[in-house]
């Protein structure tokens, strides 16, 4: 162990895991939000407080760089976990995020399960070119009303003014709808139903990184079906393995619905959501799926001859899942400390601190570090071993735990004679979340890893789960209404109100219907806005 | 079995593999090279025919296409090959691609492979904004001039003429620069490894199917290192990556080496390459690694400070592979019963194809059929059992060799009687690529198609070094150099010659200089055009 290295001053039993986290470590991830708005993301415009009053960039990249705590101001913690924990930047274009790779590890998570279910369900991916005509995107009414002031447009190629403009492909139904009625002749060659990875790109003009930003990422899939039964099992089906995904992987508590007609897709008939309560109790919309009709194979006239004969504009869906989901993973878990990533999305799920004061410990120390590790890896654990001789054990435990590492097992001296370790828990802070004393026989070690990953995954979910329930109110009136969201919760109760009902309200309280949820109490209601009887529920609140 | 299904007359025995594909089927698939070329990609430059003259795209969809000879016109070949294996198809877009499912699948055991590969090497993935200020394409001088001829330009965004238009990135140097300015800051932050998977964008006047077209697909990797040995050492790490790729999983025998100053990418100072010979015996450039020194840390001043507290400019390297090397794995293997895929990159390595005559033989064949089919997907083998109820047996044979699938196991009545099946190879026509009897026995089964594949993978990559190695000559003399082009191989030969000495090779012959391969004899030599020492051996190919 070098000489150079500041040696902790206590055991590994003294850490304490709240130590801040140190400074100059950090100088070069820390500018995130400090970037002049003009040059980067604009401030969030419903943040609940103006962002701290670190001004100069310069002045932050030397000094002493603590999280701002989350109840402090939301917007700005979630900024700086997203520079401290490394991922994200801002790109060089007002409005575009740099996804650094421990960013996209996480994406790249949630990529490898969401494909596999595409692919367990028929889907096969593909891919379409990201230039469109601009004639396409006018072609189905309500689309390009919805999308025409998003639009980048392509108008120079190879050093010459285009005849047509192109539009950088803000969402791919149009062109995919070219093709399919390419495609697309008999029954035989239904259902249809593709997936592709993509970039797209919408022209915001309030952006936030992950949440919203000019290109992100995401999957789309498209399907075409010769039956509008078909359709409607397909679009419903998808906003289940979201759901299911959001649950089961991300530890986020969705709440599934149908959007109303305003918050419908521009092109859709109907409109599945999925719905998650952040950290600040705004809603974050985290996936969708559309039942498309027939709205764009009319525009396309795609059709094919059925069994009789007869030509039919065939039925269609699309759904998509993005780069946004970082985003709401960041603003379910994370907390004052930094990142809190559920075990089965986390890209290290366990990361070993190895603790020496002298030379003469530190060969025991790595060698059972290194095997512990090697016990884990071969168990199929992702796991880290941060041998990193610049930096103290003190520093490594805050750094993971801003990372959102689920566990972290420590190795010392005292731990090598006994032959254990030490493993903590992000999501249990201190000394509460520490267990000593566990054997490093990998078969006992794997298996008490792997079921304190589980514990850790239940845990974050029943968290999330409370959270969300103790945030949301039945509401019987408007006035209710206006009280739950003012007070920063969502108001749950019975609506059949109209478009400008709707509208009444966004206007006046600042919150959307986020969806009729699919479960519903089935009792005859009121509408809370109009009085006349309601056949659902609905969900107001503020969201993102 | 249904009444409408037309029969085969005889038994599986006796379907003979050399049966046209037919017809009908293919209808929607076929009419890729028949656009007029205007509205998609432009016929090749420098193909060595023109098409046939099937310009009536109607005539051909619904009359008999055979897939024209790849000896006749290999262009020709080559598209109605894209068209009836279900690869691609060409998007609205004059030049752009949609790369369909089957062709997508390909792509996405290359994007397998060297995913892993690049984990394993040390870099992270990560993802960069498209839109790059015009700005930066300027700042590295031989860069902007690579690339400024082929910018596609995005002037308006959200309804507005753009203050900076913005380059769709046709690579991403300048703003991977501009980001690891603001990263890197000390040599601790060295070496920086990363790599995304991406779209971009050149405008080309010419193109072709995955070969070169406006949007593409690919990974490109960059790194930065404290040293220039580290970054060369980093360069020549991923064309080796290439290389193994190349013919341990595309059975391409691609010869890897240096470019010569006139080939090498803009920006770099050294660009190392993998050239394969394709059926036509052109040369296809299919990966690149570039040693970019330190012109772009100069240009965005990617500086560090070393261990001695100097500042000093980064060293680079790039490098990428795209979805041209579908184009290369067709144009190498394929033939004129259709594509030929190597197993280890084949979507699907086995098809099963259940044969019956009668109803009641119907049942035992399909059970034998699926449990043959678990049994190969139990075992990891990608298999798929065709048991579509409309075609027959024969349209199936025909349908999946023009897939290139490897192996095709048959089973039968007879078959199913004897616990046998019958296993054809794609790559050995007729009779002769046919055994019978193979136990359907799991394991026994499991066993044979395992060491087949390895045999049809081994022996595709036998056949092209074959191929390959009689199409190069060894030249001493410009005349021999031009007498080796006009026949059409790659000519092979000492050169010591100046940028325009090679400038004249290639107007006068039309070969460039593919490489300076890294295999060199090492004997003294004498520089086929200038008659000076020369210290290397240059291949000139004609390319694409």
């Amino acid at each position: 162990m070098g000489a150079s290295l500041r040696l902790p001053s206590l055991t590994s039993l003294l850490f304490p895991a709240t130590t801040r986290y140190p400074s100059s470590s950090l100088r070069r991830t820390c500018f995130l939000r400090n970037r002049p708005a003009s040059s980067g993301f604009a401030t969030a415009p419903s943040g609940t407080a103006s962002p701290e009053t670190k001004s100069d960039a310069e002045r932050l990249r030397s000094s002493d760089q603590a999280v701002t705590p989350r109840s402090k101001d939301f917007n700005a913690w979630y900024l700086d976990i997203i520079a401290s924990a490394e991922l994200a930047d801002y790109g060089p274009v007002r409005g575009t995020m740099v996804i650094r790779p421990y960013g996209y590890a996480i994406w790249e998570a949630i990529q490898e399960y969401l494909n596999v279910k595409f692919k367990e369900t028929g889907h096969s991916n593909m891919y379409f070119p990201q230039f469109i005509p601009y004639s396409f995107i006018e072609k189905e009414a309500s689309h390009v009303e919805g999308f025409s002031p998003e639009l980048a447009l392509v108008t120079v190629g190879g050093g010459k003014e285009l005849e047509e403009k192109l539009v950088v492909r803000p969402t791919s139904e149009t062109i995919v709808n070219h093709m399919f009625t390419q495609w697309i002749h008999s029954y035989r060659d239904l259902p249809l139903m593709i997936n592709q990875w993509a970039n797209v790109t919408r022209w915001e003009l309030r952006t936030k990184p992950f949440i919203r930003t000019l290109e992100f990422l995401w999957q789309e899939g498209h399907t075409a079906h010769a039956t509008p039964e078909e359709a409607e099992k397909e679009a419903k089906q998808m906003i289940d393995i979201y759901t299911r995904f959001a649950f089961e992987e991300t530890a986020i508590p969705v709440i599934a619905g149908r959007k109303s007609r305003l918050e419908t897709f521009a092109g859709a008939d109907i409109t599945y959501t999925i719905e998650a309560m952040m950290g600040d109790r705004k809603a974050l919309q985290a996936g969708t799926s559309h039942n498309l009709g027939q709205n764009f194979s009319r525009a396309f006239e795609t059709q094919f001859q059925d069994e009789n004969g007869e030509r039919q504009h065939v039925w269609q869906t699309s759904w998509a899942v993005s780069t946004r989901f970082v985003g709401g993973i960041i603003m379910t878990h994370g907390d004052d400390t930094g990142l809190m990533l559920p075990p089965k999305i986390a890209p290290i799920q366990v990361v070993i601190v190895p603790i020496w004061k002298k030379d003469t410990e530190k060969t025991g120390v790595l060698t059972a570090a290194t095997s512990v590790k090697e016990a884990l890896h071969t168990a199929g654990i992702r796991v880290k071993l941060d041998d990193a001789e610049q930096k103290t054990p003190g520093w490594k435990f805050n750094f993971w735990e801003m990372k959102g590492v689920p566990l972290r097992i420590e190795i010392g001296p005292r731990d090598v004679s006994s032959n254990c370790v030490v493993v903590s828990r992000r999501d249990i802070p201190g000394k509460a979340g520490k267990v000593f004393g566990i054997s490093m026989e990998p078969s006992t070690l794997v298996a008490y890893v792997k079921e304190k990953l589980e514990e850790v995954q239940s845990s974050l979910l029943e968290k999330a789960v409370t959270f969300r329930d103790s945030n949301i109110v039945d509401v019987n009136s408007y006035d209710e209404l206006k009280e739950a969201i003012s007070s920063g919760k969502w108001a749950r109760g019975p609506w059949c109100g109209s478009d400008s009902d709707e509208q009444r309200v966004k206007e006046e309280t600042g919150a959307t219907i986020r969806c009729f949820p699919f479960e519903q109490t089935g009792e005859a209601k009121t509408c809370l806005m109009t009085g006349n009887s309601a056949e659902e529920v609905a969900i107001f609140a503020k969201s993102y």
